[in-house]
This record gives C-alpha cells, sequence and structure tokens, in this order.
C-alpha cells in the first residue's frame, strides 16, 4: 500500500458529520458522513460519535472545522479576530488529544468587532476561504457562502478583513413553510431558479428596490388577486429572499461595491445564487463549497504543522 | 327597557369572533367573545358558532366585518377597489339571511391592485378606517394598523387610496420562536418597548438604515459576543422588526412623507408603536383599535340602511 492515510479532514456542522482520510500529499483517500451533527449530540458523546464514524481507518490526527467548536461542540475554539489570515487562524487551532491518544485539532471561527456597528460570528466557512485563498493567494474581492446562514466576506491582500452574516436560508424555510404564506406555495419538482417567479421577486428586491419587509406580503396578493400557480409562487418566495439578502449586502455599503464575487456552496444554492446574480446584470464565479472545506483544512494542518514532519511538503 | 338592543355589530377574525349588542343610538348595551375564529371554524359551522355566542340576545340584525368574509369565513364578500369611500364599502356589503331567518350583512375587504406594482389586500381594518372617518370626515394622513399583519393606509379626501401589508408581528413570532434565534432571547415580565435595547434595535433599522435581513443575525451576536441579557435582546429584536416597518413603509415612497400619523390598535401595540415613532423623531396619535371597529361597523350600518326604519339617525 503506496499510501497510507496520513490526516483526517473533518466538516461537523449543525446537522452533519463529514470526515475524509487525506494521503500524505492531501490526496483523498476515502470518505464518510453520518448525521451525528452538533445539534444532535449531548456533550460527552462527541469522541464516541467520531469514533464510530473512522473506525476503519488508521489512527491518525484529525482536523475538525464548523461547530465541533462552538460552545455546544467537543471542545470550544474562541474565535479569531479580523482581519483574518490563514496564518492568524491556524495560529488560534486548539489542540488536544482523545480519550483513545489520537492528536485532534480544532480551526477556530472568526469574529468582526467594531465601536460603530453590531458584532458578528462566522464558523466553519472561514476554513472554505481558507481553502480559496490556499487556490488564489492573490484573491481580491468579496466572497458569498449562501445557506441557512449566508456569509459575504471581504477578502482582500490575504486576509478576511470583514463579513456579514444573512439569514436567507432559515428566512426562507420559515416563511414557506410556517408562516401563513405556506397556504400560497408549494414545492414541485422543478428547480426554483429556473421559474419565472425566480425572476419577478428577484426584480422586486434587488432591482426595483423594493424593502424585504415591505415585499412578502405579496406572495399571498399574488395568489388571492392573480390566482399564481403555487408552485411559481413559491419560486417568487426564493427570489424575494435570494433578492433581498443581495440587496441587503448593497445596501449595507461595506460589501461589494463593484468588486470580483465568488459564490461558494452546494451545487443547487451555487446554482440559484449565480442565475440570482445573472438577472440581477452582476458576474460571479461559482466555486464548490466541500471541495475548499478539504482545501483548508488541508491548508491549516500544514500552516499548523499538524502533519507528522515525514509528510511535510 | 327604554333601550333594546338593535344591532349587533361583530368583528370576526381569524382567531377571535366579538359581538356586541348595540342600541338605537349605537350604544353599546351587551358584548360577548369567544375562541371561535375563522381559522377554527369547518366550512358550515359559522352560524352555528354564533349564534350560540349571542343567544341571550334579541333576534336584530347583524354586521360582521374581518376573515367572516374570506373565502375561508361564513360567506365570501369580494373585496372593494381602492381608493375606497364609507360610501363604496357600503354599497359592496352582501347580506343574506341565516337559516333562522336573521338578517346578515358582511362587510367586504379592499384591495390595491395597479399596473406597475403587486397587489394588496385588507379584511378588516378598513373597517376602523371606516370608524376614523366617521370621527375625523377631514382626516388626510397615514393610518397605521399594527398586528400580525401591520397595515399602513393613505387617507385623502375622505377616501381610502393605497395601502401596504407589512408581515411585522408574524415575523417577530417566528424569529423569536420558531428561529435559531429563540435561544439568544428570553420573555420576561417587562414591556419590551421599555426597554434599552427596543431603543437601539430600532435605530438600527430607523436611523442607521440597515436593511432588515442585514441586521437580524446581530441578535445573536450580542448574545455570543457580549453577553447581552436575554430579555433585553428580545426587546432588541423587537426593536429591530418594528424599525425595519417603519424604515420599510418610508422607503417604499408610496407612503408617509411627512404626512400625519394615526396609529389604531390594541393598548400595547399602540404603546410600543408609538414609542417606536417617538424614538425615530416622528409624532403619532394613537387611537383605541375596538373601539374603531364598533364606529366603523354603526358608520356602515347606517349607511347601507340596515337599521329599522325608526332607527336611522
Amino acid at each position: 500500500m503506496a499510501d497510507k492515510g496520513r490526516l483526517i479532514a473533518v466538516d461537523w456542522g449543525t446537522s452533519r458529520l463529514r470526515a475524509m482520510l487525506l494521503s500524505a500529499a492531501g490526496r483523498p483517500i476515502a470518505t464518510a458522513e453520518s448525521a451525528d451533527g452538533i445539534g444532535a449530540l449531548e456533550s460527552g458523546t462527541h469522541e464516541a460519535a467520531f469514533e464510530r464514524l473512522v473506525s476503519d481507518w488508521p489512527t491518525v490526527p484529525a482536523i475538525m472545522a464548523g461547530m465541533v467548536g462552538s460552545r455546544q461542540g467537543w471542545r470550544e475554539a474562541p474565535y479569531a479576530a479580523c482581519p483574518a489570515t490563514p496564518k492568524s487562524i491556524a495560529a488560534s487551532i486548539i489542540r488536544f488529544k482523545s480519550g483513545a491518544g489520537r492528536p485532534l485539532a480544532i480551526v477556530p471561527g472568526i469574529m468582526v468587532r467594531s465601536d460603530d456597528r453590531d458584532g458578528d460570528v462566522i464558523r466553519g466557512e472561514e476554513t472554505q476561504i481558507v481553502g480559496l485563498l490556499a487556490d488564489e493567494p492573490k484573491f481580491d474581492g468579496i466572497v458569498v457562502l449562501p445557506g441557512t446562514h449566508s456569509k459575504w466576506a471581504t477578502v482582500s491582500e490575504g486576509a478576511i478583513t470583514d463579513f456579514q452574516t444573512f439569514l436567507t436560508g432559515e428566512m426562507f424555510g420559515l416563511l414557506s413553510r410556517q408562516s401563513f404564506l405556506r397556504h400560497s406555495v408549494n414545492e414541485g419538482e422543478r428547480e426554483l431558479s429556473t421559474l419565472p417567479g425566480f425572476a419577478l421577486g428577484l426584480r422586486r428586491t434587488v432591482i426595483d428596490g423594493l424593502p424585504f419587509l415591505a415585499a412578502i406580503f405579496s406572495v399571498r396578493a399574488r395568489q388571492l388577486l392573480d390566482s399564481v400557480e403555487a408552485e411559481d409562487n413559491l419560486a417568487y418566495l426564493s427570489g424575494l429572499v435570494i433578492g433581498g439578502e443581495i440587496a441587503a449586502a448593497r445596501d449595507t455599503g461595506r460589501l461589494w461595491q463593484g468588486r470580483q464575487l465568488r459564490i461558494v456552496g452546494t451545487r443547487s444554492l451555487a446554482r440559484a445564487y449565480g442565475r440570482a446574480f445573472e438577472l440581477a446584470g452582476y458576474e460571479a464565479e461559482a466555486l464548490d463549497g466541500s471541495d475548499l472545506v478539504v482545501a483548508g483544512l488541508l491548508h491549516l494542518a500544514r500552516t499548523a504543522d499538524l502533519f507528522p514532519a515525514e509528510t511535510a511538503r
């Protein structure tokens, strides 16, 4: 066996636990995944959940990012401050050994604090941005990471200088499934961003500039007055919410302002946001989020010298 | 008995059924209330729910407003168009007799439609505005009716010319009780609008002009980074949401613009909005919502000639 596993890269979020066994050169050898997300685990059960998942793999060091480092996680890794570089993030990694003696490292989240605005925090996405910087050290622009809690981060001179969280995915879920608007929308087979309603909703918030709170009741009015089809109306709501995020990011004045954009996320979210930016008249290149997590974990492991000496690049 | 009941005025919304027996002069003689809101009733059960509530009262005509006239109500009263006057609303009242022979009237909701924006609908609040106009026929300004779905209506020359719905109350409920922010807030004994967090949240959205979607994650950040007390953080969220509504209404450009403001709602909502407008530097007079419903129903009953002839004013 020429290439044994030397490091386990772990993306441990609220709802999923994903692990990848990497070779000394950083190539993936095996992957494993479970539903043991941080949100589902009691205090004191993290080691068992992790060892269960990787029991077939060699006992090599593991580096982890995401909610595993939160107060509710395995062990708290306090937030590093912005501006944050891959080097400053690596320096804030916490290390310990599991009960079974496995060397473990947890990547910290990052925070932004300032006197003239509210603070903000990221936990997990910083590692994807590190992955992007490992590939493109000179990148200067905005990284958009769509999701339950979308993050927009400003990257300049190799550092994350500022960022902002938007509750976009959660807002869409609340409005489409738990608010009274659920009677006006319906999920179908088609991809929402390809439906006419998506473009219309997006136009309302991004181009017409309608404030989000003033726009959402129209989902109900479209059903009552125009008998709009429920699936297209769900696409319209999706367009309003994603458009609301884009307009809000633009209007904060701190983000974007003509700089280049990268979308980092799952394939389906990247497609929806790609279409949204295109409809709004902006160019944005999409990158795969899971690839960047691994690239980021690998880069941080090397920077923090977590590989055994003989495997260092 | 000098003054027998001659008309029953009914405010029948999604969650409550309220009835008031009025004298020929329009004075209240008795009131009754139940939890038989439209949202809780099956089709075909409305008459029984109503007769159960008023069984001790004489069999006089009843005039009703609210969701009772919706597609899910007792009988649908189609929306009247804007601009809408007390007279045009009265002309669109639908009349029928109950199985027991009682004359019944249902007030229509109103709608606004236009080629250059989405439509909107009101059902119930139009009657409160009619009540306001019955008292102040020359009122020219904006009527703000806070609630689960807040309404802002433009009133001019005795007509409702335009309006806009905001999901404020529902948004606050979703975020404080069903989103992940519920872990960062807590309901206490104190009135939210009196806490420092309320003023701060309001300032963020109304004065600093932070877009609502960009502001809400700060509820979580304040807990994580500043260890803000959970009750004050709930007040902060309330300030963000109410401030978001006020800023959105201002920014639509169609509403307000320096015109005089009236707040119409329950005592506690009127206090919160009164404080919000005061903090934002605007003057707004508050009126009691339930008084105005009765005044509006009485005015519409007289305009539509629903009183027996001998009781007409």
